[in-house]
């Protein structure tokens, strides 16, 4: 149990029974052949890591070198680097693959040439395949670039290819069920083709995006899924519906420190360097965060949005609950537009409970 | 010198010559009746605030009680914390206040009520006056709330009255000087009018927001400026043109990892996590960042912006430069979009030279 009078300054919480559960829903639903490598730059922290080892995780995704290194500090022996391989850090990779099963991935042939003439232990090669959401990687159809790749790959003797690796992010900036499903199909479909294509090689796909992985229900054909927000979701999540404010997981205790009855406003020391500043689009106003509980006079559920944040203040404006209702010294609970930034943020202001 | 070699991610540069001029210059134009009471929330670290004290300043600006314990602990005994107080810091506030001159920041007559409850030491009061930003504090012509305030700070032995205290961050939200100034002239003069017809208490008057405290030219009357971003700059007050790009003294050097030659697009390992997602409007498209020098075959001066950020990914459009210059490998120096903010999510990252 939370003790709110305890509560000083903004405090991210973690719900440790949704963790669970939202692991074991994702966990339950891939069939056996489906590698579950869930990515850990959501949280980024030892305790969620700790709940994954519960449930048997032992293959992850991060994004970067330096959370690589950290997490193999805590145990993790199978770690796949799913951003494009930075050059510059070889010497930590080098040390990285000494004592780690460690996955690269390569989004142009020319990191795979400069790659392969350093001197690395041992590492798998993905080829980060862009199915549509043109971040990086190479165009699942470009395939003069991936044959160049699969080829150096090949030719490379501490480099072994695994398949094709792909992030279909453009599922994060679509508003409906069908659009997300449809979005994942398609982005599959093409992973599926390029599975085929090269079959020679025995390639593997892996795939993971949260609003794909939390509304789909068949991963047959698919070797492996990487999805990282979906251990505690968030105000984006739910605004989507892809998942239930039931599966939040994680959220932000801010004090009131100040009430502007005229404008129906309150400030919340919560700002910028808690929340990001990420929002969502609702209407025509934009949305920092919602509030779900009010801590004060009364416990109640509510639902107002942060309109505006600066660097340590937050405004909430008062538009369905009573600002009578608030004074100065209250708690508001609130879901972050984007848990993993706010995790991020709050590193090191972390409060477990449940 | 940075060895450029050296750098593996990405790495918050700050150029300590140019932190030296932004002080003396801002120094140099005020009265020696108007008190500098810089704002540390922009740098909070130490070894910006060491380079205030070659420069004798002792009296600083916080926005929260962390940030106050820090600073009191590297050695400053003057700090106000201008943040509308928070009643549940009560216990840090109050320690605080043995060895400090604290200043709090009282933006309503409930907060100033509790806190004249509580045991504290000794603390200055300021009212928190709302000059038309309406994001805290006491509208500057409600004056029933503000006498409210002075009567109970008045009566309560621990507290002694200050003055008024502003935050004008409209200032923030304009594009031109001349609405800058015009904007920081009204604010400013309805100080005056709230000092002046308060003259019984001898209030004094506090002001500051970068654009107008480093365009403004005349500061009589002024008590005391607070400006904080000042001392690093950023894209933002770079599009405002409140500084040149000579004055701008935080940058960030971020790898490429990724290029899309058919797109025009260059990947860096530079994301939310370090810019967070501030963006400045530049005709229809946003920038998150700006390029300013491209460190790979050749050292050029460049002109180009970071079009989108995810989590750890930028993605950089070349609308200027060419392309085929690029090369995965190479770095790229980057205004950021919000030098505080980038601040704060770069602690423990930081380089400096010259």
């Amino acid at each position: 149990m939370i003790k709110y009078s305890k509560i000083k300054s903004p405090t991210f919480v973690i719900n440790t029974e949704i963790v669970r559960e939202n692991i074991k829903t994702m966990m339950d639903k891939l069939p056996s052949t489906c590698v579950f490598r869930p990515h850990f730059k959501t949280h980024d922290n030892k305790e969620t890591a700790a709940i994954f080892k519960e449930f048997g995780v032992t293959h992850i995704t991060v994004s970067s070198v330096e959370m690589a290194l950290y997490f193999r500090l805590l145990g993790f022996k199978d770690i796949t680097v799913a951003f494009p391989v930075n050059l510059r850090e070889h010497r930590n990779l080098n040390k990285l693959s000494k004592n780690t099963k460690l996955g690269l991935t390569f989004s142009n042939p020319e990191s795979v040439n400069i790659i392969a003439g350093k001197p690395l232990i041992k590492a798998g090669a993905w080829i980060e395949t862009d199915t549509g959401y043109n971040r990086s990687g190479i165009a699942w159809d470009n395939y003069d670039q991936i044959e160049k790749c699969i080829n150096r790959i090949n030719e490379t003797k501490h480099l072994s290819f695994r398949g094709f690796l792909t992030h279909n992010g453009s599922t994060y900036n679509l508003i409906t069920k069908e659009d997300i499903l449809r979005s994942s199909e398609e982005s599959i479909s093409k992973m599926k083709s390029l599975k085929e294509k090269y079959a020679a090689y025995n390639p593997e796909i892996s795939v993971g995006d949260t609003p794909g992985c939390s509304l789909m229900t068949d991963f047959e054909g698919i070797d492996e899924v990487r999805p990282g927000n979906f251990v505690y979701y968030d105000f984006m999540q739910l605004e989507k519906k892809v998942c239930k404010v039931s599966s939040v997981a994680a959220t932000v205790l801010c004090p009131v420190v100040d009430i502007n009855r005229e404008r129906y406003e309150i400030v919340i020391h919560g700002g910028a360097v808690h929340f990001s500043k990420e929002f969502v689009k609702s209407g025509n106003s934009q949305s920092f965060g919602r509030v779900i509980k009010h801590i004060g006079k009364t416990v109640d559920e509510v639902d107002e949005d942060i309109i505006s944040l600066s660097q340590e203040h937050g405004v909430i404006k008062i538009e369905h609950g009573n600002i009578a209702d608030y004074s100065v010294g209250d708690l508001v609970e609130i879901i972050p537009v984007h848990s993993c930034l706010t995790a991020n943020l709050m590193k090191g202001k972390t409060l477990h409970y449940r």
